[in-house]
């Protein structure tokens, strides 16, 4: 990390926020419920969602290009709202990135720890971030001992995205992922996509009473908080009513309108327009030193 | 269509076939089936897959690059493979492309037009598809008195790929979907996406034993091997034994491992390898006149 070009940032720049498309609204209205003053860039790269079932390769490329759109929107921090990108992509990004960087997995793996009291903690997403083996890796670090148990489904997405948050077929799909993990005793269970949360209840169902369920987005919120804090970067006051600039502002690489829609329903703060933008023109290489860290 | 550029075409020149990803090999599929003479280069682009939750303008640029690549491995004809790719972008690429195009839709149409006795013929597709209304356009060029009902699937695709072919999940969602077509008393129904062919029992069951399926697949290298032929451009004999380059070649733009595993378990020919390329190298952009078709 390069402390001299963080000296650049100040605390009136928006926030970035970026997913492979809509599910990282979640963590976007988390970082609105606990920092009402901040401002937000949402990017959601709906052109080539979902990342979830693709390589690191691609997933870190993708998001290159995505930090440096974002970087291009002057922000003063990144938070990446995917778990497949956080998995497969921040180790890198945080690397070269000249803004702080923070990911949804380290946070998740911290709250399960702590909520754990038998050790046993169960891990559900995409097939990407489960064979990643990331929040083991976090966990093993704050807890050596734990055991983590891992599941991915790959069927919770397009089920959460059909509008199938409460209908039998996604219980007895939850029903399925839920067993073996059930069958490991588990006390912890961390919803490791951001698209679970929406079928928190489904979720919950096939888990059982005495399992708790772990949203990172919340703690990914706090976390971020607590380090713009340190550094001095927290903003002190609502931005102006009648800014030419809205204090939210959403980007997506295709299918603008539908995204609107859809964020609609999980945001109520009233998400105005959202806007495509041609990710292609962002070159998806790693930063040089000139553009990164170096 | 320029009948100059075509000149330069030999019958030894292999057959370009793309799909969004894997959906496509069921219509290889029936290109080696009905023409084992033939060379084929397959290209599914499994970093950007899906193509039936995206845009118009996506889906095009997409298919340009596919369409370049194959193009540099001088391929003498191009199938669209894809539903969505062929509803979308075929009227771009047969107009710019110096190579005959053929897409999977209009040989669909032809066949449930041919096998409709009550004239009401039912299509199920991407939610792309579907709005894109390509079936029913050319259903009406060759039947005006028909009535076309169109279902978007969504979750199908995902269902396939997850390997839930014969599951009761499976069976509910389908007979959902199906509700409604069954209303209006459609008598045949097109396979409009090139995942469903592979769930045809479960489709069948839905819809009962009186509606007829229509699967593009087998139409589409039918109506390919009458352009060739009328073209003389169909090889005539196989090619030979210790070749260095092999009859089926497979590109994806990623997870090469992944699309290998799920191509054996669909084309019966041995898939020996498949490669990855970097599709992002080739341009998006329309034809110009010099590469194109002028």
């Amino acid at each position: 990390m390069n402390m001299k070009r963080y000296s650049e940032l100040d605390t009136e720049m928006p926030i970035g926020v970026f997913d492979s498309g809509i599910g990282g609204l979640t963590v976007a209205r988390e970082i609105m419920r606990q920092m009402p003053n901040e401002k937000i860039v949402y990017f959601g790269d709906t052109a080539r969602v979902p990342y979830g079932s693709k390589s690191k390769e691609t997933v870190t490329r993708y998001s290159r290009q995505i930090v440096r759109f974002l970087l291009e929107q002057k922000v003063k921090a990144i938070a990446i709202a995917c778990n497949t990108a956080s998995a497969y992509a921040l180790p890198e990004i945080e690397q070269e990135c000249p803004v702080p960087v923070i990911g949804v997995i380290r946070p998740g793996a911290k709250t399960a720890c702590s909520c754990t009291k038998n050790g046993r903690i169960g891990v559900i997403g995409t097939r990407a971030t489960v064979s990643s083996g990331s929040y083991t890796e976090f966990i093993h670090q704050i807890m050596p001992e734990a055991e983590v148990f891992a599941q991915a489904c790959p069927l919770f997405v397009p089920l959460v995205e059909e509008g199938l948050w409460e209908d039998p077929v996604t219980d007895e799909i939850a029903r399925r992922y839920m067993a073996s993990l059930l069958d490991h005793g588990i006390d912890t269970l961390i919803m490791g996509c951001t698209h679970y949360p929406l079928i928190r209840k489904t979720i919950g169902r096939a888990a059982g009473d005495m399992i708790s369920l772990i949203n990172p987005a919340y703690e990914t919120a706090m976390e971020l908080r607590q380090m713009l804090g340190e550094m001095n970067l927290l903003a002190d006051h609502r931005p102006a009513l009648g800014s030419t600039v809205p204090q939210y502002r959403f980007y997506v690489s295709d299918m603008a309108e539908q995204f609107q829609q859809f964020a609609n329903s999980i945001i109520k703060y009233g998400i105005l327009a959202s806007e495509k933008i041609d990710i292609y023109n962002y070159s998806g290489k790693p930063f040089s030193a000139e553009e990164g860290a170096g």
